[in-house]
């Protein structure tokens, strides 16, 4: 049993509207970047992989096979883990606890979604089935309604506008243009944020993460392997998993935040060891710009209330107290649902190594990852340590 | 962190067409029974649920969030795990995970597939596309007619005759009268299944498993914990995955075993410190009943081009060298795909707790469950002990 855990390569496609690339050719691009980044490992040495990705976007059944297939890695164990848009790092804590049980040496997780060769109506029929079908979907509650509901909420406890909202997509967009990865890579002020198309009020166009192609890569290994691997491992210090009722029916009222997101955040603090005021840089799910300021909250980063004003006063800034999203996130980056999760550990080991560039938070030695999945029915939060 | 990991309680709901049910009351009926199985334990102690089944046969997406719900499994940890028909043991390999690396304490793995609401066409138009949809489904290749192939290539390389295949179904179909869960529980002569409507040459009707809805539970714990919860504990031994190139292009001749059961035996095999010597019974994936005589050679229960001849010396038997499928088998008692390797758990359970009726297997001790995904691109192997 290896006594910690490490991961020791992580990597990603290009996120967009990837015409020119299938799953396969996808999932290549982030796994050849993830293995370019250790030393003298073989597709032959990956103990097992870890396929994350949500079903509905393309016509091919357990990717699992196709994927593992493509990159050389049978006949080693592979299979396909999904949480929604939470896939890849729910994907990540069962690597944990392959490499943490002793049953594998290293392990690859590869999250990947296909989604712009639907049309953008039928992504949303798609999407909305990842709410109650029986009693929720029905009736309309697609994604952006769904949280366009939870922003009304946020807007009648709480007193937020749409101003509020619309300056974490300022933020978010703003540091996009700095990771050439990112779908948008583009600045946007607020007053064109809040004169964008309505989607789903109050949720306007630049409130809404776009749909995208992309894949990602993160490897793990145990501590003694890792260090023949990397001169540069990150641990995996904390993981934690929480669920809540997948229709809002069975949830309650002030409707201001996830419970799977607090029970994540506290399994994970626990499990580290460390508080909110030990975390340097964070990554969390605005897959609108609402679920950013739920996160805030969630995580204790401020109180509920003051989730506004924490954006407001630039809190989540480079210079603030806890940088967020520094690689666009969802909002400007893309959203390909099952690599998600994996493009934001990439981008806090990126920073736990001192290669964030020009959006580096200096010095920071622990970072947490929110990856939350569909309307909050699944949250992972990860916390890494340099 | 565990030394050994434990089942505690198993349960499965009647396969079969299932009209009465929705996927949640499926679901609900097979976790009632192994929660039944134990004592004190309630739901607030499932540290873990995870949902195995196949997406494509409903319109739920990210069923694992409906399921948990239902059954009162929030805010804990919850998703999905796929690999085909091998889903739930898959699962299974990651709740010893998971409390092995001392992450929970108890867990459930809960497998279902609710397949007859759609007819036989859509069905095998789904079941196609768990083969490689860019180079294969599209030229026809749907499961029975992969199957077919393997049955063609052992006939050719080892003389074995449709004859032979048909006793497998007799003796599985033998077995399932005695099992009150299972889809048929009707004896059939080998003359009726050779009489049976062609499906994809030399396969007949009954030469292959039924379609069904149903759904299966496992809960294990830790060593410590099992033994507040049960006084009949079932070890998990042993634990082998596999995988194989989903397209039969990217495999090897002769088309007479699947490398991923290979594999999985051997890495089973290995952790258990057994062979197949020790083997007292065994379920194993009879999707088909080319696929029973696979199996009977890749795990080593007798040299492969002898596996027709194990089968007509009835060795698999309760009287032979290794009962096989004592159950029925997916032949029989109907194959809820992600289901299936749950319900293959739960009749070793059985048996090594000497509950097995009048299949009981005289002090069984160690028992071996191999369960296929798909046309063999996934091969889960456990074995148990009492």
């Amino acid at each position: 049993m290896s006594k910690r855990v490490a991961i020791v390569g992580v990597g990603q496609s290009v996120f967009g509207k990837r015409t020119d690339s299938s799953i396969r050719d996808l999932t290549f691009e982030a796994f050849r970047e993830a293995m370019g980044e250790t030393e003298n490992l073989e597709t032959k040495d990956i103990g097992a992989s870890l396929v994350a990705t949500a079903a509905g976007y393309d016509k091919q059944r357990s990717p699992a096979a196709v994927i593992a297939e493509y990159l050389g890695l049978n006949p080693q164990p592979t299979f396909l883990t999904e949480a929604a848009c939470a896939s890849s790092t729910v994907a990540l804590r069962t690597a944990w606890a392959f490499v943490k049980s002793g049953l594998h040496d290293v392990v690859a997780v590869i999250g990947y979604q296909k989604m712009t060769d639907m049309t953008s109506e039928a992504i949303q029929e798609v999407m909305g089935r990842a709410g109650d079908v029986m009693f929720e979907s029905p009736f309309g509650t697609s994604m952006p309604a769904y949280y366009a509901m939870f922003a009304r909420a946020h807007m009648a406890e709480y007193g937020t506008t749409e101003e509020d909202l619309g300056l974490v997509s300022v933020k978010n967009h703003y540091y996009s243009q700095f990771n050439p990865k990112a779908m948008f890579q583009k600045e946007f002020t607020l007053e064109k944020v809040l004169s964008t198309r309505v989607i789903a009020s109050p949720l306007k166009s630049l409130d809404c993460c776009a749909n995208a192609d992309g894949a990602s890569c993160i490897i793990v290994a145990s501590e003694k392997r890792a260090k023949t691997l990397t001169d540069q491992p990150v641990w995996i210090a904390g993981l934690g998993l929480g669920s809540t009722p997948m229709s809002l029916a069975s949830r309650s009222p002030p409707f201001t935040g996830f419970e799977s997101a607090v029970e994540a955040g506290r399994q994970a603090y626990a499990m580290a060891g460390v508080t909110t005021n030990d975390i340097d840089v964070a990554e969390v799910h605005d897959c609108f710009t609402i679920a950013e300021l739920l996160a805030y909250g969630d995580l204790g980063f401020c109180k509920r209330k003051d989730s506004a004003k924490f954006i407001r006063d630039r809190e989540t800034y480079l210079e603030g107290r806890i940088p967020v999203n520094t690689d666009g996130g969802l909002l400007s980056k893309g959203h390909p649902v099952g690599a998600t999760g994996g493009s934001q550990i990439r981008t806090l080991v990126h920073q736990l190594r001192g290669q964030g560039g020009k959006v580096q938070v200096e010095g920071a030695k622990t970072a947490l990852g929110h990856n939350v999945g569909g309307i909050g029915m699944y949250c992972a939060v990860t916390i890494l340590q340099a």
